[in-house]
């Protein structure tokens, strides 16, 4: 089957290897299509940085590099293994692309199992991933998504458990009023969890016009930080009260101290976004304003289908925003992504 | 009657002044405790400071300074003015500093009067304090403490109400570890208000012999972060995963660093004691171990009743760390406390 494979940094070739052969407990998936995450980019440009080593095999499922690439797909059943029940051949849906979690450690006990210490992921360091005609996966990783939801918004679960997850972690409610920095593929998201989350105001701030003109195009009010009043416009819209929420999806310092100034009393941040460099904070303004500052990181089982069900909803366009591409050009896309060209990108894998 | 009045900056002055009147819904108060804080050191140095003027009158009370100083103390009802049921002449109680608070914006709005923009405080910027003989407060004020609990500890209801806010923004239960930083006054609350909470293991890092000693005396597990290999003893305690709550009541950066270092995935760190300077944070770290920063400042009027139950119940020990001096001696007892030197000093007002 065709694959798009990382050897090692920079080094991520199309080539020819065998299909995997389903187990007892797994299904047989023909993937259709393959989100290009930030994370990818990175896997690319630095696979060394990985903190399990990519290169050894994993201590619990044994899979190292070369690997496919790819945890944000969607593909649809073409054998099921042995001991599985209630998946048949020609389901559609999503992978949750955990493949193993400890179940033990702190992470794990809390819940979140994208934060095990021995977590190995689809695309990365276990057997498979997105970037192939197909993949085994166990039958809990895959999640059936309904005939309303197309395969290419299927691909988009991911990420939009990633936003949906942060949203959650912010507690905010309808009495609130966010103010979302970045309008990326997760800034995106976060609007639409936000919304979902039934907020009375969500608000987007974003330099970039090519982004601004997107998220606008869905229905978000935006903000150009580099011309506009921001302060302004969250007094107005807050009753000088300023926002309740910001979540930052942008990773710059500017962002986050623009949001942490137009942050209410008892208002929370969260920190769903890399940020290259450190951020000097000042402990006593946190204090006195009972700031929270939220470290918010991957998704459960459960958060996937919550996706699910808002797609099912009808609330996720991907009018726009979700470029296609051929799995051949794979590194033009990433290209694309390092230029901080596009929004996001999907590998068309299949025939879907 | 004898009050402590403070004039301006480093002007407090024993003095002589009419004892206030009791209006309606007013209680009238013989003090017996007031307890000396960090603010009030804070507010005898520089009052200049303060958020709002104090050497204008207060928009909603009128307030200016001079005013007697003290926001931490306790007293005896000897009257009962109009319109006030439910509290009789000889009643013993703390008060609840807080005079004035808006109740609309939008830190009153989430229940949190001690951040209301316009708050007025006992001691400051309202009518009166716990540095005079007698003071008049609303009936809703006054918190009655059972006869079980002494006029001395009852002065201390507000700063472990403070701590006991703080314990409660954590979230720490029964599986957690906590690490608190600072065996000061609230250091030694949070202790108190941890272990009420049913928190498996606490340990407190503090390294001052004398402070150490005096929690240690309490039955507090103690660490000395200079000479002792905190992180060795940390994973000890937590099987290498390190604390759930880190919380901060030492204010200085090597401490916060270290607590830091030292939290779970998914720790929370309580931002409790005001920092003289910026500090710097990985913003991706604090993502990637979705990491909680929760300031916490201030406390409710139920957070008040819990500690006095709390007190009602025997926990709270005054032995050793709390010491007494004379309303006469004030500045010495501020010197003192700026010199580093005590933990918490209570100053008896009346004979009680």
């Amino acid at each position: 089957m065709k694959t798009a494979r990382l050897h090692g940094r920079e080094d991520l070739r199309i080539e020819d290897i065998p299909e995997p052969t389903v187990g007892p407990g797994q299904v047989k998936l023909r993937n259709a299509y393959v989100g290009v995450c930030g994370s990818d980019v990175h896997l690319y440009l630095n696979p060394e940085a990985s903190p399990i080593d990519l290169f050894s095999p994993h201590p619990v499922t044994g899979a190292h590099l070369p690997q496919p690439m790819g945890h944000e797909f969607s593909g649809t059943v073409v054998e099921v293994g042995p001991d599985v029940e209630g998946i048949a051949v020609g389901d559609r849906g999503a992978v949750f692309p955990i493949a193993y979690s400890c179940g033990e450690c702190v992470a794990c006990r809390r819940g979140a199992p994208t934060s095990c210490r021995l977590m190995a992921s689809l695309g990365a360091n276990a057997d498979g991933g997105g970037m192939a005609e197909y993949v085994t996966v166990s039958a809990s990783q895959f999640h059936r998504v309904p005939e309303s939801v197309d395969l290419q918004t299927a691909a988009l679960v991911e990420p939009m458990a990633v936003a949906w997850h942060g949203a959650a972690r912010s507690r905010a409610g309808a009495d609130d009023v966010v103010l979302i920095a970045g309008a990326g593929p997760i800034g995106i998201g976060a609007w639409y969890a936000f919304r979902a989350r039934g907020v009375r105001d969500v608000l987007v701030s974003e330099p970039s016009p090519e982004r601004r003109q997107k998220i606008a195009a869905l229905g978000a009010t935006v903000i150009d930080p580099t011309t506009e009043d921001l302060h302004a416009i969250v007094a107005d819209r807050t009753d000088g009260d300023g926002v309740d929420v910001f979540y930052d999806a942008a990773g710059v310092p500017a962002a986050l101290a623009t949001g942490l100034a137009e942050l209410a009393p008892g208002g929370r941040v969260v920190l769903q976004s890399p940020h290259e460099h450190g951020f000097e904070i000042q402990p006593s303004a946190l204090m006195m304003g009972e700031t929270e500052l939220i470290g918010a990181v991957g998704y459960t089982a459960e958060e996937f289908d919550e996706v699910i069900a808002r797609m099912e909803a009808g609330d996720y366009d991907t009018t726009g925003w979700v470029e296609e591409m051929a799995l051949d050009d794979v590194v033009t896309a990433i290209d694309t992504l390092r230029s901080g060209a596009g929004t996001k990108i999907t590998l068309r894998v299949g025939d879907a």
